[in-house]
């Protein structure tokens, strides 16, 4: 199989936030992350670069600016 | 191997861009997409979605807006 794990980067250390990754896409300003078990999350993040031949996607958390959409 | 195909998006379609790719970064406002071969390309572009179990990076060019960096 050709999934990869989902890590996000927090102080500056890539945390794991999900194995098996198959689909991540965009859900209204947020990103949806389905593993191949079929288990979901949604997290305010974009997708920041992708190490396939390491099995690995790294997202980043995006700011929250006060006024914006 | 566990690589992925590059599309972009053009008027409603999937174009392919580059075959075999490993690695996907942000370089300087831009993407750097990097196959199994050491091919380089540059878009100016962002990743919408991945499909991994089907082998699928999905890329959107990033509107050009004047006078913004």
């Amino acid at each position: 199989m050709c999934e990869a794990n989902a890590y996000v980067i927090r102080d500056g250390k890539e945390e794991l936030v999900m194995e098996a990754v198959d689909t991540v896409e965009p859900d209204n300003g947020d990103l949806r992350i389905v593993n191949i078990f079929g288990d979901q999350k949604v997290l305010h993040a974009r997708i920041k670069s992708l190490e396939l031949v390491n099995h690995k996607i790294i997202l980043e958390e995006k700011r929250v600016i006060p006024g914006s959409p």
